[in-house]
């Protein structure tokens, strides 16, 4: 098979285009012709060094992909060589097949083409074990996500408000904020503006029950402003540093909760795995899509071979949505 | 009725016994004639100024208290003029009368004294709301309790074993290990050494799923190291500061979570509640008083006019269990 290969850690000139060896299926895992695949902030990192592949994991990029069912392993139930799936992988996405544990499949969501799904799994992965999982949004409760024109933020704010929650999304430009008004968001904040103010003016003074935060650092204290009482405040991401000082009184005044939780080092089965994940998007969120209520955001389309041109696309900002990498 | 009352914030030379005006049971309230209280943490720095009462709240020392029912409010149902029962409060325990919402009452357990149940309530409620409500500390999980030999930490201990966790506790000496191995310890730390270090060792590099923590900032890191993968440590006191200095990449590697909560503040009804914690406490932690599987920790009794000497003993240290006040 061919994939994306890395001489060395670096940028994205390090990311080439090769041939390696094809997987084979282990046991319990299906091998998929993959269709199409896209891009996460991790896989920059992980071109950069900054990212460690777990134990056992592919060396190969991606965390996502969309594809058809090649081989199945032994003990695969359920599947068949020929269905068409997407799927939450460890790694090995940025390539034309990838061997995966039949648990991380989902189908292709009702109203999705197979193409647009490979852009899923690790959005809807990440704002379900975030968001409802662990940070139980509840219906007619506020919840705020920071960046929300990114993957993971266009479809955070769309399944959450239809699930019923009072939406609100952070965002640095009118057009990207206009882009999440558009999505379903009740309430647009100016990253530049006081998120934490703006957010109390706007909900009288209650605050945020959830937050969706991809900054780290940077945002902690604004965050922890911003949090109504017992708030549940989600970290994913740290583009906006990795240390800083947390004010416990602060968080003991709000009753408050703060959490960071990955995808990709979660076992396959059993408590807080990839396949209890997985099961919640199949039941609670691949139905919104069926009635029209969720929709795939991309951006733009790729050549697999070319995604190190996508890479640069994501570094250099101002991307709304997904961007897909996808096989000829 | 009389009451230990402040004539302005500092130490316990400022608490005086004096007459004061009776309680009225409000609508939902009962009235109760106290027949002992408890000294909690949070007491101390309310005569220091430092723990604001919340708006509504009796200003009156003392967040549990037994005794018996002397009057109905309008609308309680459930509850006699007579009846013995122990009750959580947002304030008023220091005294001989209180006016207490129902919902926060509950029957004294079997095989405990009323005057000993005075006693039970706070840790009750907190042990049970920060481990287990929200915490989710789970049969053959690992809990850590820090300051094991505390009037908290010794209730946390004979419950988390009760319900099947393996235990790991932390104190300052030896003779207070001793105590914490004796209420069902499996795992003593003595705290001037490397907790996490400590605990690793004994638990083949695993950490503590849950942690119980009293120090706040000055142990911040030191948990986060102790944590195990989807680990939760919930704050419940700050004597160690406020302020640390959070390593969110390393929470992210952890999937860990962080939470600090109190009691006093929540609602009486509904999400959140005082009554929800209330309701967990009787039906999950009052039945393993009834098999003997959970005792009262009591270490010392104080008469209730005497409470300032309870203030000195609780802050001179080396208090294993609670210091009960007792009205005559």
């Amino acid at each position: 098979m061919w994939a994306i290969t890395l001489t060395e850690y670096g940028g994205p000139e390090q990311m080439t285009w090769a041939e390696v060896p094809d997987p084979e299926p282990g046991p319990g895992e299906v091998v998929l012709d993959i269709v199409s695949s896209a891009v996460n902030r991790a896989d920059l990192l992980q071109v950069q060094g900054n990212y460690p592949v777990p134990p056992g994991a592919s060396e190969i990029l991606g965390l996502e992909c969309a594809g058809r069912i090649a081989a199945l392993g032994a003990g695969v139930t359920g599947w068949s060589v020929g269905d068409e799936v997407c799927a939450l992988l460890a790694g090995g996405g940025y390539a034309t097949k990838v061997a995966v544990p039949a648990p991380q499949l989902l189908p292709v969501p009702a109203g999705v083409s197979l193409e647009e799904a490979g852009g899923l799994p690790e959005v809807a992965c990440t704002v379900w074990s975030n968001v409802f999982l662990e940070g139980r949004l509840a219906e007619g409760e506020t919840f705020l996500v920071q960046g929300g024109s990114s993957g993971i933020g266009t479809h955070a704010i769309q399944v959450a408000k239809a699930l019923g929650a009072r939406v609100a999304a952070t965002a640095g430009h009118a057009d990207r904020l206009q882009f999440c008004r558009d999505l379903g968001a009740d309430i647009v904040i100016d990253y530049h503006d006081d998120i934490a103010e703006e957010l109390k003016k706007a909900t009288d003074g209650h605050g945020a029950d959830v937050i969706l935060d991809n900054m780290g650092a940077k945002g902690l204290a604004n965050n922890l402003s911003a949090l109504a009482r017992d708030g549940r405040l989600m970290i994913i991401g740290m583009q906006g540093g990795v240390k800083a000082e947390l004010n416990i009184g602060a968080l003991l005044a709000k009753r408050g909760h703060v959490s960071a939780m990955g995808l990709r080092g979660r076992p396959v089965d059993g408590p807080h795995s990839k396949a209890e994940i997985v099961d919640g998007v199949r039941e609670n969120v691949w139905p919104l899509f069926a009635d029209g209520r969720v929709k795939p955001v991309v951006f733009e389309r790729f050549a697999m071979s070319d995604a190190a041109d996508a890479h640069r696309r994501l570094d250099a900002g101002g991307v709304t949505g997904k961007l897909l990498l996808v096989n000829s």
